[in-house]
Parts: structure tokens; sequence; C-alpha cells
């Protein structure tokens, strides 16, 4: 790993709001949406097909972010953003480029689906990386203009890799869900550990689909926030239709020591697509999530998340409620024929 | 069979007005559809995700049903329902738990797409039931409120069970769609008997897809309907696009007295799905009827059908222009190439 | 149903000895096969294909069957058979030409798989009938040279019938294997009861696949055995390899009164492909057991089984010892993961 | 191929300006959408479930075209239609009836996706015709009333074959694409050569998919407009998501004289499913393009293209600015890794 | 066409006689089997790893032939061969490398399955050519030692491409069989006519599936030999089985002067895998037809029909037998549904 | 990992003479058959089905082994064994049972395909493991009676996880070739780093299918054996016919300090199934090497295989000349079109 300047922003240097709108009168929804979704249209990049799934930071006493935007030519292609609001975005025209050591590494066929965390000194960025297939890239910066590229965690297949936000037991962990070279029809969450950010084992299976709006796949989502209760995460399921895949996603609470233990599993979804810019767009009916701010005071979430393959959208919640959610709707035999 | 109290109810108790709405001006269409569609939105019950493909009968001077409600789960479940004017409904928000004198057959593992009807002494309740694959559940009841469940009356794998609304020569028949155990790319229209509902023979093929609208499968829809002219049947039929299903709907009339024997069919659809509450949702373009209220002095004729297996919608017409339809279209030879 | 005369033979009349062969000296296997084997070439008939998954019964003093046999078209058709030791046969050479009231039920599109047994008055024929689809064909017949057709037991799709020696509570009882319209990868054994041979239902699941060499389907073979201990039946299982099927067969008992509790069940198979007759073929790597002839004084059995769906075999087992084999290798909670 | 009458009118007969929209003042859109969009409703005609894939060409002093109307059974029919403007459309109710002198070529099945193109002395059409599978129908036309059917082009599978708007090197020229007899996953562009328009030969391999958005197959669509630089040709590309296939169209320019040379290819897509009525409809995601008409002193291009299978559309735009984005946008080495 | 040298040897010039072997006293069948085959191993070539599906003429007092030999790297390449008395053969160990004008089209990629027939001048080869997926190469010898590649004659996707031995009104004729770029699961026999061996038009559909032996695809085999009773085709037909597919083949014969009108058509197939070397190879239960030697006098036929995918076999029969065999099992109305 | 006893013996300890039999005086091939295969029949063990794909090594100054023994339910195992001449072996009737520290590692679902190696200290053992998928399961033996297991060396799905002998730069080395979860239709070799056998990480891809006969998959064999031209490595390629995969193996040259780079690699497979036990079994047509004895000396090499699922077998040749082999048949730019 090369040698790294201090690095001039850190997550905590101050506290920006982040982005809030009170749950509507009428609703009973443990999430709601934001009345003005979306918060990023499919084209705020010139060249840009579609903006989603994208990974979104406090950086200073502002924001920052990586996000996956598809180009005209459907490439898919990380670029970095800057916002004082998380609400209103300014992304790089350009890609991001990554400086790395090993030629072959750092040949940027594709990537997509980012997840950004600090961890001690730097932020991490982990995202789908092609390398003869789809496997977990791992890179960092120190200020989202310069963008490091260490080593692929795992061999391809490999998606939706997920760090956790600190050291467990002096190693690094990373969720994941292994996959196969095209649609995959079936996947598992799975975690790994690893001393360097480089070399991962200790691999545990985590969860496996247990309801039908996850019945086909599961996959890790936003970074998970550390609560007194466990791990929160927020995952994606998929139902497959007949026309196709539906994804939805829930929350589970994993161990704070063992996070291949889940503690409490939400049976039903949080938020599946039912708004029209979820429903119609590049992929019809996906909403997936890939970043959380958490407001530790308030205990606010605000949780992005990609609709229809297309643009990004808002929702938001309170943690408490979430896990009050999780707790009283876990199953602990949820019935496994469909 | 327990023994039966005297049901309470009946569907011809009183004369309860149907749903109506005049065919709109500028229309020509055989059935048009109702203009507040949907009438049953996908969160009418507080836990529901969707629902649609739900029966609805007279009952007593007002209405009641049988409604797939698909939990946020994604669970398929039953709920009985109750309306004065069979278009503001109120729903159970607990699925229905039937009374089964069989644990096995009793243990509800799913059930979709219902059909109600009324024979000689009770309310029959079809299902596709969820025993080691989908078959036909068979229950009844009194009052709606309290559901028996009997034998499944075929093996798996099966689906759309639609009884007739009397015996044909001393015999129950019903008609059934045999599948297998995932989204059919196949299916075929079968009639089959039964003495006492509970063992069911004489399977009689009935009819198979012949128009491209009806391509990949069939289905039938709602209780057949008595005329002169025979038995005259909605069904379903499904073309498969790049894009997956598109569930169409049409009509045919049977035999009265051999009803595998099939006396018209109108080549082209009724109702496919055009617009936004059946293009937009879970299952993207299907229209699929499960009921049908007659008024018989009038000759009207209120359709209920799923609309992207979501929302539940509203069609009208007249028995006699759906008949001169059925006739008026029919293709002795239709091409079979596609 | 017709009229019947009384019928002229009856597998009680005499005591023919069934076929043997000690069991090799080096051999420890439960089941051993015939050193003649194939004991039916593929071209015993002119005009055969192949000769297999045939059914043979006691008849008289001597044995009568109902054969596989497919024409050099591979038209799948059915032909009786006589022997005098159950070990050279002569085939009919012209199929089976079912009596029928029913034009359209009698109307023979293809058989295949037969079943043979004696219940009460006649023996009575079951088969894969093609009727819009595979389901299980019912006829009858007193001299192996008229046979009568009825009512299709099923609706599609559906294979393995298998009809018990007797009637249960009262009650005809099929075994059968719910399928789908192709090489269909899944399959379960059920059980269905009928008042009447007309009529089905009461249908119960009795077993799925549990061992790696059953992964994919299993379905019934011959006639159960009844004995002290249960209903011994034999049964195909098939793996999928990455080169096609493999079927294997193996034995279980089932509960005499309710013969949907499985009570043992034998963990290996039996017989799995290892011989070339079984090995290279219309279909390779196929061992289908259709027929058991069992000598009570002896508890000899002499199994028939199709191989590689080109010739019929023979092996050779005591009742006792494949009880015994069943009791032993029976596991409570079989891996269900492969 | 028969004698023929003088043709009344011909495309230079008048000059009647086509359908025009400035580009909106924020657009920076090479090709923009007609604000009016669709052009062409689905239901036109009374017994039309849609109208799309169509072909536009001047005729005399008004338009005139051949199009892509299935009917409410779904049957995909060519239906002949006139306007004054090229924008407002009247159509024949009654599909078009070709004249044939071969019964068996001449028998219509079905026929889909027409092209229209005026060579030397008539109107010739090109459309996607059943015979034994999709294979290229080819006719022609001097008035639009009466059409004349000739030898298929091709033996199946083929769709998309598109004429060039004149002999090249003295042969007739077609583009087309092979596909296979379903909703075909692969597809290349080839041209093929003809003395007579009856025998075809000297096929040339002209492009495969190389971007992401055309990654599953690539079909010619308009007539390929004649230029200095090379044939502008516009081709749909077609990319699979997990929830099906999304058509896209781009452009490219072809050599003059060998037109399996490809000179530039633009990478980015020009249009995309992006509007509710390319994202919602019988097949949602579909922009297809099968009609340009070109102003040569203004440059300005209108081009008709299929929205959602449903409805017509059309875009604007200049040859010069489109030949620009190819050549400027081409890519010498794409990469083939997604 | 190139200028073409006098043909120094032509089939007519010697009365070679063909392979023969009389009818084992035991048999019935209509062909049989050569005692010695394979006639030609895997392995006569150095670096063969199979050797079959091959075209074998009269080549002046001796035969000729171009074999299909796929090396041990597995590519599908063409050998030429020549032999005293067409059953001992040596085979050039270099694949042939055709001459041909035009680079792109002999470049050659792949070749399998060749015909050869002498028609007029010269002996043309067909066979199943790699350009941009499978079509039908076309070319000529004089002396099966220099050979000249002309144009394809179809757009990919083609196989079997069969000419007939000489023009028919003045075209010349080819049989084929267009297909996918895979493992194509169906297939029909057309035929197209060609005024000049480079330009095809004219196709008519020939014949379909009809037994279940040919359930899959039907494919043209030896070059068809002219009878007063119409053309005699051998073909091959393929039933898949659950574990793959069964290459079997029978015959038909075509009106002599509209070759795709079928006049008989055998119903059963001649010859299936039967035999270990057509049963167990590199494509297990394959027996596939490419050439046929005629000795007119005696009515003898010799066919070559490749075993396995792996070696070569000898088949003989009459072709009175083989005539009165189509005639006599001819069905007119072949049930279709299996 | 837990505290060693001294290891009592070595692969150095002693030199026993490895199989061999003389090249027979007709062959000129590089590896040839050993002319009494099998060498281990399936039912070496009483309760085998199948004994193949195995590891054999020196040990002491005799033999050992890990076998796949799958059991006659289809489980497949692992099995110690011994041989004086790794001819003749005797396996232990109870298949291994690893210990191990972690539960949920240790427990013991299936296990396959078996890779030996002697590095620093003990004989380390890699297999397909199945943890939720298959995945490379890693353990160690000091005497093949006490067996460890470790950590899974990655995320399922993966296949073929082959050690090099020694460390490399300072790392542990393992081949493997990630895959799905079924019978994967793609596949290519990576070699991953580890400093503990526990890590593992930076990834690299070292070859992918070339030529037609590995086109579906290729995966690596036995023990990587060094030699002054780099690492030789022998693997299985699989080609994909109609009836299913057909497996042969060839060899390569890897580079010695960085061994993602290949130097050389052999065009043609050196063993393909050609022989009745690789044709004919259990999953006919599967050559599969995974151990191989080398003899510096001498340079003679004896290769294990797996036959046909079901036996191994074992081929001889010379180091020197496989070296040849796969330099003179080396193509630099392989044809990649099939």
């Amino acid at each position: 790993m090369t040698n790294l300047a201090t690095p001039p922003l850190t997550p905590s240097n101050a506290a920006a709001p982040i982005p809030w709108e009170d749950r509507p009168a009428v609703s009973t929804e443990v999430l709601w949406r934001y009345s003005a979704n979306p918060v990023i249209p499919r084209d705020l990049i010139p060249t840009s097909n579609s903006i989603f799934n994208s990974a979104v930071v406090r950086y200073g006493d502002a924001f920052a972010g990586v996000f996956r935007a598809d180009s005209n030519t459907r490439k898919m292609q990380l670029h970095a953003g800057r916002s004082a609001d998380a609400v209103n975005w300014e992304l790089d025209h350009e890609p991001i480029s990554f400086l790395c050591d090993d030629d072959e590494v750092g040949n940027f066929v594709y990537g997509y689906d980012p997840r950004v965390v600090w961890i001690e000194d730097r932020y991490w960025i982990t995202w789908c990386n092609g390398y003869h297939g789809p496997t977990i890239g791992v890179g960092y910066t120190h200020d989202f203009k310069t963008f490091h590229q260490i080593e692929n965690a795992y061999l391809p297949f490999n998606r939706n890799g997920v760090l956790f936000p600190r050291k467990i037991n002096d190693a690094y962990v990373m969720l994941s869900r292994p996959s196969d070279n095209g649609h995959t029809p079936f996947g598992e969450i799975f975690v790994s550990h690893s001393p360097d950010m480089i070399h991962w084992g200790r691999h545990r299976h985590v969860m496996k689909p247990e309801q039908p709006w996850e019945w086909t796949k599961i996959g890790a989502g936003p970074i998970p926030i550390e609560t007194p209760e466990g791990w929160l995460i927020f995952y994606h399921g998929v139902l497959t239709s007949c026309n196709g895949y539906v994804y939805s996603f829930g929350a589970a609470l994993l161990d704070l020591d063992e996070p291949w233990k889940v503690l409490y599993r939400g049976a039903p979804y949080l938020i599946s697509p039912q708004r029209d810019y979820e429903c119609v767009g590049d992929v019809p009916n996906v909403t997936f999530p890939c970043a959380a701010l958490h407001d530790e005071p308030t205990g606010r979430l605000a949780i992005y998340y990609g609709a229809a393959d297309t643009v990004t959208a808002l929702a938001f919640g309170y943690v408490d409620e979430v896990i009050d959610f999780v707790k009283s709707t876990h199953q602990d035999n949820p019935v496994s024929q469909v």
C-alpha cells in the first residue's frame, strides 16, 4: 500500500444535516419516500444514460460520493460527486480513473454498484469490478479526487461487496454475494475477513433467501450501521415473476462480534417498487439501496437507492423504528416452500 | 363432509344492483373499463402488497368475496371481504383460516386466484392451493366468516380451477388448467367431473391456444354463465413477447350438456393490458379475470379482473353483446402457425 | 363398466415357479442380476425398436404380461405377451387395441411403461397414456387377449401410475408421479384413492427425493408387495449428471393402512446402471423396474427392469433381505444439500 | 415478373415538406423527439391492437407507407396508408392482400416490420414474412393500392431485410439479420446481392454488436441514405437486462461501393427508451426505427420508429450532424468484454 | 468462376464395383450393415480425432472422396481421399486448402459434413462452412487434388446442403436445413434454385418431422438418386431423449420435376444407432449418412454413414427394395402428437 | 493451526519406482494408456459406486493417496488409501473424517476431486468442498490416518483448487477454477496467493479456453511439476456436444516466478475419451487427471485420471516429451471462432 498523505477531511470533521423529510401524516410506513424523488436524474451528466446504485458519505462538513453512471453506450462506470446538502449533487463528468500499481488489476473494464466507507484513515470504495467476470474491486481515496485501486478481494464471480465500518476482532470484514457470470438466479450473503485488505479468508455464510419477496437472491446494501442491538443492515431481495426480477429491500440485525450470526431479520420488505420511477425505466421494478446516512443524535436515516436502474431516490426513517420493525416481524422458522 | 347449519343468506335473497357504468359515447368496445379503475387499491389492507385476481358474488342483498391479497412478504393469501355495492370493499385484515378435518390438507402453505360460486346450499371456493406444488384447493362457506376446506381436487400441478354453477348430468363439474411447478409456458383447459366434490374423473380436454394473443397458454376465469346459447366463459390467454408474458382475456361458449365441446370462440381478445394500471405494477401487462356479476333482467355484466398482478379493476358489458361477439368472430380453422 | 364374463384364469390358479438364479458366490449384493440378461432383446418383435419397462404377472399356471414395445418409428406402444417360464416370451406382433366406450378416451395416441395387477376379478393395467399430454391410462383384461380401457385416472401431466394389489380401507389406491409435458426435471410420489376406478381423490404426498442418486426425481415401479412389515415398493430415482439422467432403483416400506406414510426407506440404490446393456442403448444409463414376481413360500423375488430404454433385464433377491436392507440403511434425517 | 403499367406517381414528382420541429432550446441531443409523439396511436384502425415499426415514403406530392398493424387477435399484418403531411395518416382498414403467381409463396401467414423504397420504377417492399419460419418477403407496388409479391429473398430464418435505394455495381443489394425461430438472442448484419430480386448471393458480413447497448443483437432500420461520406444507416441494438430486451438505435456509415465495409460507427445510441410511450406498452423498452424521410436541401431527417411495440413515434435531426456524431464517436477497437 | 482445365477423370469413365456384402441370412432388414464396420477408423490420419460424415464418389475407375476429419484439437476439417475399392481409403494428411478469389470467403474457419457430386463437368463439393456462423460452402474439383471455393450459397445459419446430381428445369437445385448457431433443436428440409451456383432463390419447403424418430429435426443426407419413381433421398432424423439426441436415418421419394413435393416417405427409420460403434464414441447414438454409391445394373446401394461422430460405417441395400419400403410404409396423415 | 508432531514419513524418504509400462511399439502418442486399465475398479470399497479423480503421492518408500469414492447413495466422499506400488491400492472403507477447530467449516457435506501435495512439512489436501455451494476445502495430514481441515480457501463457487508444490515468492500459490452452482458451462483458470493458507488474494487470470476440445471450460489437474522450462501443468478441457460434455486433457507450461503467465500451451489434447472404460460409465466420455507421479532421474510420468466418472486409469509419458509437445504445438493466436 502506498504511503498516504494526511487526509484533509474526514467524516467526523463537521455535522452537516443529512437530508430529511418527516413521515407523511397518512403514512404508517417504517421507511417513507422523499416527495421530490428522484433526487438524481438519469441525465445529470451530459453523457449519462442513468445514475443509480450510488454511494454517499459525509465528507468534512459536506457530502461526497461515488456514483454508478452508465454512459450512453451503456458502459458501466463510476463517477465522483460532491454536495453541500446530499440532495443536490455535482458529479464529475469524467469517470474515476484509479491509480494502480499493477496494470492488469488497474485496467478498468467496467465498474458498478459502489459502496464507500470511512475506516481508520481513509475512504474505502468497493464495487463490482470487471476482471474476467464480475468480482469485488477495492480502492480508496482521501479527497474524492485522487483514487487508488488495490487488489480485487475475491476471485470472480461476486457482487455486492460491502465493508463494515470498522475492524472486528482485528480484521477487516466484508459482506459479499457470490454469483455467476450472468443475471444470476441465485444468491446468498457471505462474510469474509482480511488482515490487510489484500488477502481474504475465514468465509462464513450469513443468510439465504427466506421470504417470497427475496426468493431468488439477496445481497447486502449500504454500509452496516453499528447499533447497540447489532449491525443493522439493509439488503435487497429479488422475486422472479413471470415477467422478470422484482428488487425490493428489507433489513436485519447481525451480531456485533460474529457478524455471520443473524440476530433478527424483518420478514416483510421495507420498500418495494411501487412508484412510477421505480417501476418504469431501463430495468422495471427495481429498488436497490447502496448507501445510508445516519444522524446519530436524532436517529434519522436517509437511504439512497437506485430506482429502475435508471435514477437515484431517497427514503427516510429512524434507526430505532427500523430495529423495532426487524425484531417484531422476525420469524423463527419461516415457511420455505413457495 | 360436515353437517351444515342452514345458510343465513343466499345469492337470491335480494337483488342488489351490480356495479355499472354506461359504455362511453366514443367507444365501440364490447367490454369497456370502469372510469374509476382500479376499484381495489393494492394497499386496502395495511399489510397487503397487492390485491387482485379476486372472486366476488352476490351475498344476500349485498356482496361478498374472496380476495387474493399478497402480503408485504409477498406471501399469497386469501382474504374475505364484504361490500354493499360491490365497488367499495371492506376486506378482513386477517387471511382466511380454513377449518379442515385433515391436518395435512388443511396446512395452508399458500393460496391464490380464488373463485367463488353458489351451488345448491353453500358458497364453494376453489383456488390455487400449495400442496407440494400448486393444485386446486376446494372449500366452502355459508357466511364468509367461517370457511371449511375439503380435499384438494387434483394432484399437482394445476391452476385456475373453476366450478360450474350447477351440477351437469348429476355431477359437479370443474374447469382447470394442468400446469407445471413454475411460470408454466404451456396450458390448455380441461373439464373434470365429480359425484361428491372429493373424487374427480371423466377428464375431458376443452380447448387449447389458437390465436396469437393466447399462444402460450389459456386458463378459465370467472364462473361460467348459463345462457340459452351455452355456457359463456371468459378466459385469459397469454402471449410471450421478448419481454415476458402478456395476459389478455376473451370469451367462448361451451355446450350446456357436454361442456367440453366448444360451440363458439371469439377470435380477438376482449381486454388486453393497455392502461397504466394494467401495464405497470408487480407484473407488467396483466389483465386477469376471476369473477363476473351478471344482472339477468338487464343482461349487464360487471367483470372483475386483476391488473398488473397489483390491483383489481372492473369492466362492463352486456351478455348478449358478448355472445354476439363470440359468435361473429368465431373462426372455424384458425391459422395455427405463428 | 361393462358386464364381465367369468375370468378363465387367475394368478392363483397354479404355482408356476418364478425365474430364479442363486446369488453368485462372490456377490454381497442385495439384488443380483440374471447372468443371461437381457431376457428380452430389443427386436423380439419384427418391427420393434426396443422392448423394456414391461409388466409381468402370473397367469394361470404360466405367465402373461403387457410390454412396452416401441416400434421402428419410435412410436410407444403396448403389446401383450405370454410365457411358460417368465423368461422366454412370446409377444403379440400387433399392439394392444383397447375396447373403449368413449371414442375420445379410447383414441390411442401413445402408451408406455405399463403395470399390471390382479385385483378382485381381473387384471388391471395402468400405463402412461397420451391424452393431450401424458397421463395415467386405466384398462383391464381377463385373458390378455381382449383389453378394455376406461377413463384416464388423472388430468395430464402424470406418469408411473401404479395400483396397489388390493383395496385399502375400501378404496382402490394408486401411486403416481405428477410431471410436466417433457423430460420432467422434478418428480415426487403421491397416492390417490378411488371408489370406482373412475374418480380419484384424497391425494396424499408420499415421498420426495432424499439421496443424491434420486435427486432429480423419483417414481414408483412394480406393484407394491404386501408384507407384514408394510408395503414393499421398488422405485426408480434419477440423478442428473452433466451428461444427462441416470436411472437407478431402490426400495422402501409404506404403512399398510396409510400408504402415504413411509416407514423405512433404503438410502442406497439397489441397482444402478453398470452393465453394458444398461449403459449403452437408446437412453444410456437407465435401470427402470416395472414388475416383480414374488414367490411367497420361498420369499424369492424376480424383478423385471428396462435397461437403457432398449431391452428388458431381470434381477433376483429375497423379500426378507430387501426388507432388512431398507430398514438397516434407513436414514432419519438425510442430508438434503447436494 | 409481370408486365408493369406506367407508375402514376414517383417520389420525385413533388417536394412535400417532411415533418419537422426544431431542436428544443435545452437539448443537445443529436436526434430529438417530436413533442406530439406518438404520431400514430395504437387504435388508428378499429381492429388494431398496435401500429408500429412502419415504413413511410414520399409518394407524388404527398406521402404513403406500409404499416405494421397487429390486429386484436395479435396477428401481425401489413396495412397501406396515405398522408398529406406524413404526420396525420389514414390507414386502410383491410390488410394488404398481395397478388402472387405462386400460391405457396403468396399464402400470407404473417408479415411485420416492413420497409419501403423506390428503386428505378416502383416501390419495393420488404418485410419479415412467415414461410415456415420468419424470412424476408419481397413485393412491390406502384400505387399503394395494388401490391405484388415475388419470391422470398432467403431461406428462413431472417429478419430486418432492408434494400439499398439503388443498385450497386449492377446488383440489387439488401441488408438482413439472420436469426432463429424465436426471440433470437443473437444477431449480426449481413449484406446480399441479387441480379434479379429473386436469387440472392455474395453474402458478406457487415457488422456485429460492439457496445453494451447493442450487445445481444443488431439489425438494420430505415433505407440507407446515400451521402458523400458513405451510406448512412440507422440500426437498432438490443441489450438484455435481467428483465428482458431493451431496444435502442444508433447510426453508422458504410462504404458506397462495398457496403459491407463499415467506415464509421457511432459508439453511443442515438435514441433509447426513455419516454413513457417507449417504456410502457405491449413490449416495454423498445425504440425501433423502420423509416426515415430525408429532405436533401435542408439536410433534415424525420425518423419513424416503433415505440414499445405499440405506437409509432417521430424523431428529428440533421444528416450532417448525425454524420458528425458517427465519425466523432467512432471507436477503433471497442472493448468487447461486458 | 475460373477457367477450367479439362477434367482428367469423370465418374463414368469406368465401372469399379461398389462395396458389397449380401444380406445376412437371418436378416429381414431393408438396409444391412457391413460386417467389417467401421470401414474408416478414427485415427486413419495421424492427427485425426475422428473421421465420419464423409462424401464418397466414383472417380475414374476407382473412388475418391471428401472426408470430415476432426483433428486432435477437435477442429473440424475436410480431407481428400482416394480408394481403389471404396473400402480401404487413403486420406491426405493435410486438410484441403481451397483456392478462392475472395479472401474473406476463402478464409477457412471450419468445415464439416461434406457432400460431393458430379454435375456436368466437375465434382461439386458442399459442406457446412464457418462464415460468421455455419452456412453452406460451395466448391469444386476436377482431380481431388486442387480444390476451388466459390461463394457460400446462403446466409448463416444453415447445414446439410445437398446438391441434386443434375440441373432441374435449367437450375441447379440444393436441399438444405436452415438452423441456428448451436445444437439446433429444430430443423426442416428446404430446396433452393440457382442459375449460376452463386445466387440462390425460389426457396421451397420440402418436409418437416413427422415420426417420433425424427421429431426434433431432419436433414438431407447423400446426393439424391434419380429413379423412375422420383428422387430417392436418404435423410437423418433426430429424436431427443432425456439423455440427448439420437440420430437415425430413413428415406423418401421426391417429385422429379418439383422436388419440393414429397411423393412417398417411409415411416420407420432404416438404420438407428444399435451397434457399439454407433452408440459409443464422441457423440453417442449417431448414424448420419452423407454419401451413397449406386450400382445401376444391379441396383445395389452402398451407403456411407458417420457412426457416433467418430468413425465411418457402411450399409448395403437395393434401390428397388428401398423404394418398396418407402412406398409401403408411407403414412398419409401421420399422427403428429408426441 | 494446531501444533504438529514430527511427520513420520515424507515423499523423499525413499525412492519407490513409480508405475510404468513402455510405449507400445505401434504408438506415437505422447501419453499412452496402461494396458491393464482401469487400475482402480468402481467397487474396490464394498459400498462404493465409483472411485475416480483421485490424488496419489509418494509416501515414504511407498505411496499414499486421497481418493474420491462416491458411495452407493451417490454421496461424494474422500477416502485415504495406501499402496506399495501405486497400482494395487488398499482404500479405507470409512471416508476421511477431518478434525477441524470450527464446527461450521468442519461439517462435511460433500467432498470430491482431491489433490494432495507435500509442501515443507506435511501433505496438503485440497478438494471441492460443499459449503453452501462448492468451494475449495483445505486440509493436511502427516500420516494419511489423521486429517486436519482448516478454512475454505475461497467463497463459493469454485472447483479444481490445485496447490503448487512450493511457495513462490514467499507465498502459497493455488490454481482454481471459479464456477457456478451447477454443471457450470464456463470456466477459466486463475491463480491466487496466500501468506498463511488461510487468507487468499492477488488473484490473477491464467488461461481461458482456446481450442475446440476445451471450448466450454478448462480446469487444473495434477500438482504442477517444476521443470527448467517452467511449471508443467496438465489440465482438463470440456467440449459440449449435442449429447453433453466431453472431458479431455492437455498440457501447458507456466512461468516459474509468475505462474499466471502461460509460456507455452499444447494445442491438441493428450488424452481424450476413446476407450470403453472412458466412454461408458456414470458420466460417459470423461478423462479427468488429478495426480501425476514424476520420476526425476528417468523423466517418467505416471498420470492418474478418472475415467467416465467411474474408475481410475493410468497413462504414462516422459516429461521431456510432454514439454516438447507443448512447445511444438503451441499456437500464438489460436482461432477463437467455433
